[in-house]
């Protein structure tokens, strides 16, 4: 099987950077591209996000292989529904999804002609829009494709290939587990990020300029993930609220233990866990997931 | 009052910075240094980080006009009382402590006869010992001067010239004021991410491998900071306890209300914060104490 004509359906960071990368990498395959946004299809064609940006969805979608939902977890259904009417029985259709079981889910309902492999490429920053893709953003970073029970194994074949072309690395996972690991490597780390910028700005007896001024002692780390696009982050953590509560109870009964450990004095039991968290940074430096440099190579102004 | 000799007690990260960076922007300034630990001092003179690595305390404090403790906040005290029988009286002496009022507290009652004028430099990386520091460290950074009340202005000059002259802009503010401040924009911060990280490596369902993995949806920004020096960070949360109780209990209030709001599918109060938490990012990369490049400027691998 063999995809020759991809649609994007959804042209900020993650679609604009998926056309962007399909130019740079696999310049035998077509893109066509839509985004609900008038706007945001004036500045695709002006960046050539894809190949063809197109007036309607219909359009986008008619000759496509492959179909690729980037959109909002909470508008995965509705764009599901609107590209229905519009492609052939047998087309992929995927999606980029922070959450997948839900996703999945969705896509199946509204799609019951299509063979459905969702996806989703653990890449990203802060910035999102037709402004904010690039070609190299897949680049060495995981893809994870969630197929269902029973999916054909050349359309998973297919997808997973697709996205090696862009230059990621593919595992393929239980939608499950990926909902449970995505919890913990990205949703939780987001709602914390999101909740201790908030409670910054919020207090009486620090101003937020103060908080901005001295914020390299640690806070700026967490304003670069606080300052995502905020529709996707709602749909995500709506829409994989299991996983989520369950790894933040876990989360929430560590901190209690370390206020308890203040609280008390207990210096051992904050050392111990300390000197134990070292260890994790030095595996993802190893991995390659991240850059050892001191402030990643910030530059100091 | 001219800093012509400056003695640097603790040779890692900060103090290791200090030297190299007097050398590179005050040349006239001599340098002396000593460390508790005798490897330490031996990687300090291979790697000049000041004039002269001297074999004892006295030796290194005994001509300094301004004597600066690099030592972790809970060892501030015993750095005091192993200079105080050693330095001439009318002696500057300052520290670089990430709480203040528990610090300047333990330097005055350890060293009646020397004029104590704490200090910190809000700069640092996850790196630690004697090959950490670089002589950039402080360039575009703040340093925080918390001068006793009836503290001499040409003293307080002094160490803000010092600091001025080593590329760190200078703020004086009051000890119990810097603390809560620090509190907010570090020592929570760095609490939160230690604590998610052991989380997620305690997990049953999710392995080790796979949170590094797929740290770059989000957890690796906080295993930087979670990877940094365990004692001094201990020291930190013991010293500014009341601080950090305060600002740890907002923070857990805040997360309860995120919390019920992901329980109860309520998409309007996340999309709020998430909208607002992104304006903070921007002044953060305004005032340039950031870098806005995605992924801070990381290489891919």
């Amino acid at each position: 099987m063999t995809i020759s004509r991809v649609a994007i359906i959804g042209l900020g960071l993650i679609g604009g950077s998926i056309g962007l990368a399909v130019r740079e990498n696999l310049p035998d395959v077509a893109t066509t591209g839509w985004d609900a946004d008038a706007d945001v299809r004036a500045r695709a064609t002006e960046r050539g996000l894809v190949g063809t940006v197109c007036d309607t969805v219909a359009d986008a979608v008619a000759e496509a292989d492959l179909v690729i939902l980037c959109v909002p977890v909470g508008a995965m259904g509705y764009a599901a529904q609107a590209i229905a009417p519009h492609i052939r029985p047998g087309t992929i259709v995927s999606d980029v999804g922070s959450s997948k079981r839900s996703v999945g889910d969705a896509l199946r309902a509204a799609l019951p002609e299509a063979v459905v492999i969702p996806a989703h490429p653990v890449a990203g920053t802060e910035k999102s829009g037709p402004d904010a893709g690039f070609p190299e953003l897949f680049r060495h970073r995981w893809c994870i494709v969630t197929p269902p029970a029973g999916a054909p194994q050349d359309a998973v074949d297919a997808v997973s290939d697709f996205w090696e072309g862009l230059g990621a690395k593919v595992e393929i996972m239980e939608p499950d587990h990926h909902d449970l690991v995505l919890a913990v490597t990205s949703h939780i780390p987001h709602l914390i990020a999101y909740t201790i910028v908030g409670t910054a700005s919020d207090l009486e007896d620090v101003t937020r300029g103060e908080v901005i001024k001295y914020s390299a002692g640690g806070f700026r780390d967490f304003t670069r993930i606080a300052a995502s696009n905020p529709t996707m982050w709602r749909d995500v953590f709506l829409s994989n609220r299991d996983a989520v509560l369950e790894v933040l109870g876990r989360f929430t009964e560590d901190l209690s233990l370390l206020q308890r450990a203040i609280r008390n004095g207990d210096g051992d039991t904050l050392f111990d866990l300390f000197e134990r968290t070292r260890a994790i940074r030095r595996s993802i430096i190893e991995e390659g997931q991240d850059d050892a440099r001191p402030d990643f190579g910030r530059k100091d102004h």
